[in-house]
């Protein structure tokens, strides 16, 4: 099988730990700070937003976290996801470079997000939780953590960005499959939201809203914990078996990176990936090229600065040192919803700060161009935001042929786009534009940071 | 791994050779006639619309026909689909039936369709041809073809239903992701289509005035061929890759069913999977269950009459004996769009005129309620139409439960239902209804069966 496409392992493959990148890092993470206090928070300041296990995950220095034998359980309905070579893409870009993907679509809710909400929903089970909210953008993550609920018995109550709700009724109902509630933002049943309503009854809400609603909930009910999809260590720390696998299927065919990309919003599937590969770095030196790309009207790595900032727009959370536009910066609207993100994954932050990796933002067309690109020749159509990753990919294999190198490519297509049709109906009309961020709304993203002592 | 749940072949275990069951059959199947004549119809009747390779597989006696290497080339972009044991089904019915489904959701466009969709292209190609046109109604088919297109650099025109083409604008999008044209129907670019507008401009169109635009095309351009999603011989024929993989899957698991159990609209699906199981039967002895599954608004199989019928309302087609509800049929909206065709597949209504196989027509509300159980164990949302082959194979797992007997059920999962979100959502609003069928539109439907001398 010289010309292998799929790179399978059974499932008795799928990792046994996941990979702590903390306990390699050539310096150490920035402290996550209290934004009242200034001082480095403590396990009892997060306790009523997550259970204990997660909390000392966030904080862990151990190379190795043991995962549970009921999240591999149910990894099993869909890991290990498969490896493939892009042979057909590779044909089409007529390039001397290898082309590999790991594809994390085939999840039930059809991204990588299910990696941590099925780890999350299961420790928050094993502390006697009840009920997890959370808030959803674009919906995968609502979605995700509504699969997870659903394996582990636990209520899952989703506050969806109300404007979002009413473009994206499918997303609703796919949680609802899921036996979710998923309710719009703001709502008369928090406080948070009642008085959001009572100053703007006709507010369209926002990620920032729908946060506080969840957190609020969790906080003031302690049968109740919230749910992060992102950012956070434990997250990235749930993701990198998609890294793990993906260094055991190149070892099947072969081969090792040159050069690693993917797609970054809050960071968690690029971390997922590139983190095994980084650890190996650390740890035998061997070398690889990290790519993260990014949208240009969301350019948190690329513009963004490295400060500590709020991690949402109601100024509830901890302060975290990462690359960030600022919490009250607005992107201009764009059709990958899941990298509107204002901030960046701390770890993915610090690992630019060191040299580590290389960002790129490109425009929404010629991302979408490179998805089509992929669904023609690999027959799998992207999401919005995965064809990020494919544009970086396909760059890079343009790149090899110019130089007349053959480098090893591989990249993390993250989610499939069957839930994104519209983004696609909006690309062929040819109404997509190209705008980059609004540089007054980053000059005062940048001045809302906080003032640090 | 005494517990596994997904059972994996390499792919270079996707079947050499198609299976074609009528090498096998007990009786002969009954001969396709030509309307005018009366007489059996010959290559040259087919030879303005099919290569002349799918037409020699239609009436080919051979018991195994080899699939192209280029074929199986595009196969393993998906191929071998995985074998699922549903151990969280199971748990959930508190059955002592072992279930298993094969999923066929994971091709590129989200079916069974490809499997011919693939050869189909690919003969076409061969023979020269330029550009296929099609109908397609749920928009499931045409974005098959429209992938294969893409592969073999074959042009796709699809004639989507007027009225579909209006509710169902991501299925379009799909399409053209994968380069094809996608027009409504009827349409000014077909002499059919523009006597239908003279008429009556306002038309909603139907599958029958799309299949007239697509074969008038095609019947009137050399360089132009018309391909068909299901019912015929030739199409039967590709999906029995199912069937084939399922067999050695099941190998694997150290299993044989007792009961096969898939849904069927034009029978390619559920042909696929059960015909390699029966052929065994045939030749063996091996016994096994053949359950069909269908909904009680279109009961082609439980109410139909088996009768020489033509495969269209236009009465384009030849006449093929088989489970008809009349050509000129209605059923009442339901979701299950891929199910609402008048016929069945001959070799379908063949085989349960000779008692092989039950058939057993089921309400919408009931399909989708089972689905969402499958959705909350398994984790996989199916199609609608798919949904009737969950339903079936949970009634054998109750009834397996009921008599304390553990047997083996397969059900073939067909496709996922991410492209059929709406229907979802109308199931949660509690609006679907539960119809049958309208007895005066069966009545008038066999009434205008063809005389035949």
């Amino acid at each position: 099988m010289a010309d292998t496409l799929k790179f399978l392992l059974p499932e008795d493959r799928i990792p046994k730990a996941w990979y702590n990148v903390a306990a390699d890092l050539p310096e150490p993470l920035s402290p996550v700070l209290h934004p009242g206090t200034g001082q480095p928070i403590g396990p009892d300041d997060l306790a009523p937003l997550f259970p204990m296990a997660l909390i000392e995950q966030e904080v862990s220095q151990e190379r190795w976290i043991e995962i549970p034998k009921p999240v591999r359980d149910v990894y099993r309905l869909w890991r290990p996801s498969p490896l493939y070579r892009a042979r057909r893409l590779e044909a089409a870009l007529d390039t001397p470079a290898r082309i590999y993907y790991k594809y994390e679509g085939v999840s039930p809710s059809g991204s990588h997000k299910p990696n941590t909400s099925v780890a999350q929903a299961f420790y928050n089970r094993e502390a006697g939780i009840k009920r997890i909210t959370t808030e959803t953008g674009a919906g995968q993550w609502g979605s995700a953590l509504a699969f997870a609920g659903s394996l582990f018995d636990i209520e899952v109550k989703v506050f969806m960005v109300r404007v979002s709700y009413e473009q994206k009724p499918y997303r609703k109902a796919l949680m609802e499959a899921y036996g979710a509630e998923c309710i719009p933002s703001p709502s008369m049943e928090t406080e948070a939201g009642r008085q959001i309503l009572a100053r703007d009854p006709e507010t369209t809400g926002s990620l920032g809203m729908a946060i506080s609603e969840a957190v609020e909930l969790a906080a003031t009910n302690d049968d109740t914990n919230y749910a992060l999809g992102s950012v956070l260590n434990h997250v990235l720390l749930h993701q990198t078996v998609i890294g793990l696998e993906a260094m055991e299927q190149l070892e099947m065919a072969g081969d090792y990176p040159d050069v690693l990309v993917g797609c970054t919003g809050g960071g968690s599937n690029f971390a997922g990936m590139v983190l095994p590969f980084l650890g190996k770095k650390f740890r035998e030196g061997t070398e690889v090229r990290v790519l993260a790309t990014e949208p240009a009207a969301c350019p948190t790595l690329t513009r963004g600065r490295y400060a500590y900032d709020f991690g949402d727009t109601g100024h509830l959370t901890p302060l975290m040192r990462m690359h960030t536009l600022g919490s009250n910066f607005v992107p201009p609207g764009f059709h990958a919803g899941g990298l509107r993100y204002h901030g960046m994954a701390p770890i993915v932050s610090h690992l630019q700060e060191l040299g580590l990796l290389e960002s790129r933002a490109y425009h929404q067309n010629p991302c979408f161009e490179a998805g089509i690109l992929l669904a023609r020749t690999e027959g799998i159509l992207a999401a919005p935001e995965a064809t990020h990753a494919v544009k970086g990919a396909v760059d890079e294999a343009v790149r090899c042929r110019e130089e007349g190198v053959s480098e090893t490519i591989l990249f993390n297509l993250c989610g499939h786009g069957n839930f994104d049709m519209a983004a696609y109906s909006e690309y062929f009309s040819g109404n997509l534009d190209d705008r980059d961020y609004d540089p007054e709304a980053l000059e005062a993203g940048l001045a809302g940071l906080p003032e640090m002592g």
